[in-house]
């Protein structure tokens, strides 16, 4: 007998109602806090209106699973009924009119605060939530704490310090875009990266943030863009050598799709160790990378695919099943609760085992320590198998369909002559 | 006998040596004229001892043909002898030490003058000689002005209309980067595309620009970001309905490379015309759009590929035959010149002869509307044959090919309900 998948899923998000942010913030802040949640309930007024019947139909046909937003108990009955043994956890629960989001805006929008006291006290309180959510069941917890880096490296560098030893954290947050404040690739942000390190906690950037003040709320320019500024702070990262400084420092991507991985290895190889440029140009990368761009790929970077499309998962070998992490956006109505597994049986149906094992879980195993041993007991009670996502066990991947998937090898005579 | 190709090079680059454009500067600007001279040549001396051999070898050894740069008569020569019928031509005709750029940096980098009277000066500067450049052939030539629209619209305009009657000219570049002006979203820019559109002169941005100030002198960073500030523009304009304004404006990214088109329209129609949230986008894109963000390439939108690679004209269905234009980057080191027909032999040795015609000059006479009736002596005499490219006559592309090669469209049921 095949045994069951062990779902891990790379992306989901975990917030208190905003109100009951409160105890959880230092007395100082209150008066703030009172001003952002008039604004809060000012956005939900404006959207009810805008979108009322949407809203109350998925709010009340979802009324009991979406407690598992902030409620540990709720939370893992979803998942069991979902087939999901453990998941990474990000902030915001409510996407759709933001009233489980932390103090200030600061998860998904957090470069977007100004004020450093804010940044940082709204991060706290999050964080003092999220320590209580994951305690209770640490195995199945990678709760990742909101870190604002930008607006004080020192500080920064002690709330991961503070969020290292606790159960159930599993990484951290930083703002997607660095505004007017020091870009990624600046060494003074090194001490963060090796308090990560240090804390085997990965880094993230998580979707949602644009420069939305050049963008007149056109809101297509808004999706043609997001995944930009979701992405970008790889090419910083990786091309101020900051993973030659850090090789333990892993970087990852979270619900900015997947698909461009592809063109971004071949570019970037073909940059850096293609033809006969090779020699010139890893001579312009002495000391910045020691391999060609893409083996840091599955190594120091990863990508939070959450429900992937069809056309990324026949990508899966040239993104790289080593990468691409699945995962379900609960509870955000866009992702795939309560009907994961008819969604991964539609999907992943002609997919060899092997490759759906490192999608839906071993991957994010690695990347963030997952303890596969304590999850099989969970999987195997709650997991489905090969044959409920109606997969043939017989299917194989060869090692040619995979050395063909990184066609730029070839193509370009990739070398590394670092 | 299959007739030989009218090959339109839609990326080639023309300019003064910089101390030339003197007498094409309005006087009152030589003071400051000066101090560009005495920083160019400090560029230049700098990048001498860095690359002594490299540059010498290359401007001894091709020292007439690169005089094609600024003498119109050595340039038809060089284009005779490559193969190539006509060309679009934009400014920097030095790629390696800037030694032929406008004054104050006008052309690839316009964007980064801060000063309106500078930034028209150095343009019309090299507008008046791109003009007698392109009389004395204008049907092989489109000469692309420029035109800093981010300073002051209505100069902008009128720089325009000057334009739009000279012979030869058949195009405008803008600044790739708009930097603290307005994004090119902002109706205020529609005295621009009116005026473009009436003139029939395609809009440009041309790679070269990045935000540098972001990147602290990592040239990896400055090559993963380069292609998306680049194309960024297309996005502003076709989301913010300047298409359905200005049914015939032509915005064109040229030397930005075409790979990313195919992943963009599957994207883009995804979010627009996709299965169930079909209705809701299209009703957010009301006045925006009236088809399919995909159906605006290769009518509004194109892209002046350069020297394609073989993976780019692999995907030629999917980025489209009717929307990239291949180009040779003449006189610049990293394109095709001199050596033109060998590199299409070997690129081009296993595609059907409709396409190569569509890539190689069709699509460029239609997006500028060159006369290929007066161009056809000139191939006849200078043109490669398919059989000079090693072409096999019989080759043809399917319907289906084409069909499948826009494959989200039957995934994902695209359909316009706008």
């Amino acid at each position: 007998m095949t045994p069951p998948y062990t779902i891990i899923s790379a992306d989901a998000h975990a917030g208190l109602p905003c109100e009951e942010y409160r105890p959880y913030l230092d007395s100082r802040f209150l008066a703030q806090f009172d001003e952002f949640l008039a604004q809060r309930r000012a956005n939900r007024d404006e959207q009810m209106v805008l979108n009322y019947d949407y809203i109350t139909n998925w709010e009340t046909t979802h009324e009991e699973g979406l407690r598992g937003a902030y409620d540990p108990a709720q939370r893992d009955k979803e998942m069991d009924a979902d087939g999901v043994a453990a998941e990474v956890i990000f902030p915001d629960a409510d996407a759709i009119t933001g009233m489980e989001s932390p103090p200030f805006g600061a998860g998904l929008s957090a470069g977007m605060i100004d004020d450093a006291e804010l940044a940082f006290a709204g991060a706290r309180a999050h964080n003092r939530f999220l320590v209580e959510l994951c305690a209770g069941s640490p195995e199945r917890r990678a709760g990742v704490g909101l870190v604002p880096i930008c607006h004080d490296v020192a500080r920064a560098v002690s709330e991961i310090e503070w969020l290292a030893d606790k159960p159930g954290i599993g990484g951290i947050m930083i703002p997607t875009m660095w505004r007017d404040h020091l870009p990624y690739n600046d060494p003074a942000y090194d001490p963060v990266w090796a308090a990560c390190q240090a804390a085997a906690l990965p880094v993230h950037t998580h979707s949602g943030e644009a420069p939305r003040e050049e963008m007149n709320e056109f809101i297509g320019i808004y999706l043609a863009e997001v995944v930009f500024w979701t992405h970008r702070p790889i090419a910083h990262l990786l091309f101020s050598g900051a993973f030659e400084r850090f090789p333990g420092l892993k970087f990852v991507v979270t619900e900015g799709a997947s698909y461009w991985v592809a063109d971004m290895k071949w570019k970037w190889d073909q940059y850096f160790g293609g033809g006969h440029t090779t020699k010139k140009m890893a001579a312009l990368m002495k000391g910045i990378l020691s391999k060609l761009p893409s083996e840091y790929f599955g190594t120091n970077i990863f990508v939070g695919a959450s429900t992937m499309s069809k056309e990324e998962i026949r990508r899966r070998h040239t993104i790289g099943c080593d990468v691409a992490m699945w995962g379900t956006d609960y509870p955000h109505p866009e992702g795939t609760w309560p009907h994961t597994i008819a969604r991964l049986r539609s999907d992943f149906g002609d997919v060899p085992v092997e490759d759906t094992r490192r999608l839906l879980g071993e991957t994010a195993a690695r990347c963030y320590g997952f303890d596969l041993d304590a999850l099989r007991p969970i999987a195997a009670r709650i997991g489905p198998t090969p044959d409920d996502l109606g997969q043939d066990v017989g299917l194989v991947t060869s090692p040619e369909e995979i050395r063909r998937a990184e066609w730029w090898k070839d193509e370009y005579q990739v070398a590394w002559n670092g």
